[in-house]
């Protein structure tokens, strides 16, 4: 356990992100760019001090309180201002807004954290019988409202953090497969799988916070997913307790024994039971990795170039595309100093790339195969016209891979509205599905950006970046108006609603137009099978 | 559409498998080899005429048959004996044992073949109306009793076969997806696919006759899936209709929204709708295909030698490994005569194999891509002792590889019990689980023999073929002994109770073990609100 120093911090900063001991700034050169661009403030607005949190008055019934003290200890019920706070929201723009202002109005009355999945179950049955509300909490990364607490005709909501149900509980090596708990964060889990030799090989730009029961719960895609696959195709069993009993689904490699109910209960996000363990398919760890940057034609020659690697199976294990606007913006925003991004440009136009669109590409595992594999996707990227810049922008990509949100914290006390939504589609609708989001965003926000980030042989997804001036005062709406504009146009344009950002309360409102109203039924009549009182993060997934 | 002519025909002889114009016999040589063995009647004990089989009289309600021609026509109607005996059963030993015997007691009242999506949705109000039962009907190749009407409770029982709902319906070859109806047949299905350079590579043992409603309702698994996956993998949107509602989920790459409702619908065995159409990943058909024999030095090093493959990403699209007793059996009942199995054995002597485990290894695709993947695999092979035997083995299996079916009627017309079964478990778990199936069958039959026929990073399937003298008058009974022991075992060992084969109603009672009182109440849940009246192929999947 000596690693564990060097871990992130298990308790993110509670008005933005990440590491309370990380300070990004935004590099001196990108200002003006941003000025002219979406406009900013001229100076930082803070966020207010926790003392200035407004809170409601911490309403836990007392015999309830009195019960989860008995289940979880002392010192796993907390009604403080700090871990209230802290629970009251997760990571999505409003969430950030809202917690800047110090609206603290969706704290939980408490927060609970049980030891183990025994407990959970004794903390589900105790809130069951006062109807009080239970929200699941696991990194609290969630960018779609999945971990806000709402309150909504209960009498109080308990939050339950699953973070000390921690720990790798076994590894079969021989089936490569490892039983992790729930609240193990991604690099604690990293740490203990490679001290075997192991990966899972799953890194959402959140990795640093996540934990594994919130990517299970979700369905979250990594960085890596093209070639490890997404948690939902990494899950091999799982064990999860609702109300009315639990599920426990041991690790199996595949079975005709039915509908596939672990399914059913990966993509839950809180509201059928709690995950308290999964069974997840690990790899040995990669002898050598390489991320390489390639500068493509045009956004269209690209997305040719990647379908043509999914459907040879040709994929890197890194498959990230972005168009014209967020090569731009990279280039604009790189952290190193304008310098790097003047020189950039200079040597993209020695190699001929006036403009284009970048592409990081990775690969990892042995050498030889690497290699291989390496050499046949860049012939076809060269067949698309594509020019190889080296590893210098797979370097640079592989560094800042993570840092992304701490920008966002910068922007936001610029006064810069931004945000990021993502979808999938069919190969064949996604030249059309790019332009409907894009135009429905750009009524609402002057800078638009967008990558591809994952590629399946029949398509891919679409990951936007927006950013505006936000309207103070009115940034809630503001942002409800223009991710209102881009999921109405997702849902016309035949994509998937979320490709790996979840429901959430964001999303719930088109979930209907997602799956048709027998399917709402569905995950209705399976909610009222494993939680007849509904307490199970009421408002999240299904639209009240 | 010329060449449906060479398509086998769509209904099969109803007392056996398969094309009533096609003769297998059993070679001449195999019958002492079958008499040492397990025994054999000295006489062929033929089925009873169609004239003879006892059906129950037809009852369908007047009004109720009225309402059906009115929605399918009057040659959409059928209750004539030809139709009521053919949609009386599956395949399975059981469902044959009783049919040769001129035992339709499971007969339906009367068989409709609706046309459309529409109808089908017609069909079932007309039937939920009345409380008639309707059991979906596709190939009609079950051998878990998943297609045998079963009457409890309901006043009647309609099968409610797909076969006119029909064809190819649209081919996506940007996005490498085909819509395809549920009734279209395998061999249906691939000739208009390759008619387009195309293929769906799903060839079950059952592949001439199967519908694709039934293989994404079962959850197959074809010869080629360590290749191109199971069918639940080749899924990627459905649609079906049920009495209370229809479920229309259109095809998606990926998708973060929620549980995975697809998952839910797939392996739903008719229980919980009608699968009309689905969305199906296809590929470009491969250029080049090469079946090839190995021969293992034993099962434990074969066993081995498939893990290395399955988790170095190195799988042949056909990964099949045959035990000692199968591969035995293989060489005895080899169908070109004694000779070649007496030569294939003098050449194994002269490479230094007395005895082993034949494997079937094969790949498919681009021949450059094709020998690099042959060859690493070889090599991966010949690192665990195996002889490499050429394509000659190969070629036979390639030959036979749809023929097992029918040599089982000929041995159940020798007085002998013939069933397959199968299982899947972790690569951890797996040599355990085949010593306990196996014992478990010993004390029941004296042929025992499996194969390893799908493999996984994680784990394999196992497949065993099991051969006994039947007790004649007591067929079913003996059957379900070793059926139940088999079960019992497999369960205690940790596998699936089924891997390709689904639940059907001969492994509705293991159910419970597989997915817990929980996942029981959840497939309950989804029933009754997707089909309220519990009209829909009661008795399977969910043990009445």
């Amino acid at each position: 356990m000596a690693e564990r120093g060097r871990l992130p911090p298990r308790e993110m900063r509670w008005w933005g992100w990440g590491d309370p001991a990380h300070h990004a700034a935004l590099p001196d050169h990108a200002l003006p760019w941003l000025r002219e661009r979406v406009g900013l403030d001229d100076r930082v607005t803070p966020p207010v001090a926790l003392e200035r949190v407004r809170l409601p008055p911490a309403g836990l019934p007392e015999n309830l309180r009195d019960r989860l003290v008995a289940i979880a200890g002392a010192d796993g019920v907390r009604d403080d201002r700090a871990a209230r706070v802290v629970h009251a929201a997760g990571k999505g723009y409003p969430d950030l807004v809202r917690m800047r202002a110090g609206d603290g109005a969706s704290a939980p009355d408490a927060v609970v954290l049980p030891a183990d999945h025994e407990s959970v179950a004794a903390v589900l049955e105790a809130c069951a019988r006062v109807r009080v509300a239970v929200v699941p909490f696991g990194g609290g990364t969630s960018v779609v409202g999945g971990v806000e607490p709402l309150r909504d005709g209960f009498a109080a909501v308990v939050t339950l953090d699953v973070n000390r149900i921690e720990g790798l509980t076994e590894l079969d090596e021989r089936s490569q497969t490892a039983v992790v708990r729930a609240g193990t964060r991604g690099p604690a889990l990293e740490a203990a799988l490679a001290a075997r030799g192991y990966t899972l090989g799953h890194f959402p730009q959140s990795f640093e916070f996540v934990s594994v029961g919130g990517c299970v719960a979700t369905r979250s895609a990594g960085q890596a997913s093209s070639g490890y696959g997404r948690m939902d195709d990494l899950v091999v069993g799982l064990r999860a307790v609702a109300p009315a009993g639990e599920v426990d689904l041991p690790a199996r490699p595949a079975s005709a024994a039915g509908p596939d109910l672990r399914e059913l209960l990966v993509g839950s996000e809180g509201t059928l039971g709690v995950i308290t363990s999964a069974a997840l398919r690990v790899r040995p760890r990669p002898e050598r990795t390489r991320y390489e940057g390639f500068m493509l034609p045009s956004l269209a020659a690209g997305m040719e170039a990647l379908r043509a690697l999914a459907q040879q199976d040709l994929a890197p294990d890194v498959t990230r595309l972005s168009d014209e606007a967020e090569t731009e913006m990279s280039l604009a925003l790189a952290g190193t100093g304008g310098v790097k991004g003047r020189l950039a440009r200079a040597y993209l136009r020695g190699r001929g790339v006036e403009e284009g669109c970048l592409a990081i590409m990775g690969w990892e595992g042995d050498p030889e195969r690497l290699r291989t594999r390496r050499d046949e996707a860049a012939a076809v990227l060269g067949r698309a016209g594509a020019v190889a810049l080296g590893q210098g922008p797979g370097r640079a990509w592989e560094h800042g891979r993570f840092a992304a949100p701490y920008l966002r914290d910068e922007l936001l006390a610029r006064g810069v509205m931004v945000e990021t939504l993502e979808t999938a589609g069919q190969w064949a609708g996604l030249p059309d599905l790019y332009r409907a989001v894009g135009a429905a965003l750009a009524a609402h926000a002057p800078l638009v950006a967008c990558h591809v980030s994952h590629v399946y042989p029949t398509g891919a997804s679409l990951y936007f970046t927006f950013l505006a001036r936000a309207r103070r005062g009115e940034e809630l709406d503001q942002w409800r108006r223009a991710k209102a504009a881009a999921t109405d146009a997702i849902v016309a344009a035949g994509g998937t609603i979320t490709h790996h950002h979840a429901v959430g309360r964001d999303h719930a409102p088109w979930l209907p137009a997602e799956v048709g109203a027998s399917g709402v039924a569905l995950l209705r009549a399976a909610k009222a099978e494993l939680d007849p009182e509904g307490i199970l993060n009421p408002g999240k997934l299904l639209a009240a």
